[in-house]
């Protein structure tokens, strides 16, 4: 049966020798492709955030793809793609793509045809996602009102799909997700166009939808896996946790591969600009000169978490 | 030692005949006062939510005392009275103003002079709300970092001004409250103006905030007390109890007079409509066409409350 993908799921495309980026900044409202020409056009892509989560994996193996076809004829491609490896690195400082970057070195490195290479790891990965949204499916009963936080990248409307594939319809409320209100713009968007049904909730009524009994269970993505299970997500997943397990709703993780991180204390919060929280698309929220803070993820410990749904991923 | 307040403490005055209304939807951009010069002008004020809380009671009784002080030479002002009283209770239809409107009646039907009683009551209902903010800063420490969410109508000024009188200097973290964000453009606004140390956060960061050690106690309002102790307060109020419980962080609550409410089961949550949930100043946050769940209030447990502090009012 052919699948149909959110837009969110494959954010990346390469056409002939352009990177077409999805630029999640603009949606709900507009959907609109950013053209890159070359690295320099779609690292500063990645600086100024018009991708995120899985768009990020996938435009960092596209620049290599696209710098690797256009210089087929070159003999040694170390210094170049050194060159994109350190800039990729540099787009965002509390952000690391070097686990990216020097895999695809170490490729060059060993002598692997790296085309190939590159496009077997994105089939790789394409599948993996499917079989995780697929096991995700599998822990849902039909009729399930599922709670979630942010944006998944695109898996909530598969795992919707496989659900609904098994006669087990389901549907959805979401947290805004204040500031970047990720819900809102990105999750409640693929859902409604994929034809589930989904509600917007504030990020502050969490606990009152669960005190009404409307939530089942709770389905949240990770940015960051450690070994002991505890996970890293966008802030506001740690207090979700914490109220599912106060209303006993169960509370599910899509996992990011394993990051190296032992426990959540190894992983390094990024704590963003004042701004972000206090200016909404150029409208002040609160008086001028007013301090925030913001800490943009939170470390959701495995203690809280029901079950993990890993990412199997086989390479290298 | 006198005392400055927060506009929002007093946010009604009456001038010769014309009754003067802080415009709390424009805070904090602009300071503004509505004129109101019949009672017509003033429901209209309420209807259209320009103020909240205390503002609401105040304005209920200068709208009174000024329609006493235009009628003084007029014989009867039953029907006068019952006409301002039904205009007052239809201004927000799952708002009841009927407790106040009734008490006005009352004090007419029973004889008493209506403008030394409403003045009366108006310096009661000043020198209680005073105490009870003196009673709260006792509970403090010094160097406290308080966390509250919403607004509670210029108290938290007060209460800080108190603590530092004493020797104890606080702080505060607020939530910006989502959707009409009291936190960040009425509570961060008059703590600022008034000297003290004020940090914004999302609704969604306080789990992390607290995870972090950075907040000692949890001070909130509250918008209806029930008898067994249970309280309504601004949807978001019921997770920050649950999280202090879990990081075991004191949870004080400023409570509302006796609603009549035996307990927070009988206290019906409004819920307002999508749009003031999807929308902000004209901004639209979220994919046409989606649906939303905006219910206004919360009811906390009595379980969850560390100590109420009640508001004495002895009048009638």
């Amino acid at each position: 049966m052919k699948i149909k993908f959110s837009p969110l799921f494959w954010p990346i495309k390469l056409k002939g020798n352009t990177i077409h980026i999805l630029d999640e900044t603009l949606l709900p409202h507009k959907k609109k492709y950013i053209k890159a020409k070359n690295y320099l056009q779609a690292c500063s892509a990645i600086a100024q955030m018009k991708t995120r989560a899985v768009g990020q994996v996938l435009l960092v193996m596209y620049i290599f793809l696209m710098v690797v076809r256009k210089n087929k004829r070159k003999k040694n491609l170390h210094s170049t793609l050194a060159n994109i490896a350190n800039e990729v690195n540099s787009t965002r400082p509390t952000l690391s793509f070097n686990y990216l970057t020097s895999m695809v070195l170490g490729w060059y490195k060993s002598g692997l045809p790296l085309e190939k290479t590159i496009l077997d790891f994105l089939e790789m990965l394409k599948n993996s996602r499917i079989k995780q949204a697929k096991q995700a499916s599998k822990l849902l009963k039909g009729r399930d009102v599922i709670l979630t936080h942010c944006n998944i990248s695109g898996l909530l409307p598969l795992i919707a799909e496989f659900a609904k594939r098994e006669g087990k319809p389901v549907s959805f409320f979401v947290t805004e997700t204040r500031p970047y209100l990720q819900g809102s713009r990105l999750t409640a968007w693929e859902l409604m166009n994929s034809g589930f049904d989904v509600t917007i909730i504030a990020d502050n009524m969490v606990a009152q939808v669960m005190s009404e009994g409307k939530i089942n269970k709770v389905l949240v993505g990770s940015d960051n896996l450690a070994e002991n299970g505890d996970i890293a997500n966008k802030v506001g997943t740690y207090p979700i946790a914490i109220l599912a397990k106060y209303f006993k709703i169960p509370f599910y993780v899509l996992c990011a591969p394993l990051s190296g991180a032992k426990t959540g204390k190894d992983i390094k919060i990024e704590i963003r600009p004042d701004k972000e929280l206090l200016v909404y698309q150029g409208l002040h929220l609160a008086p001028k000169g007013v301090k925030a803070y913001y800490p943009a993820f939170d470390i959701t410990s495995n203690s809280l978490i029901t079950k993990h749904i890993y990412l199997e991923l086989n390479y290298g």
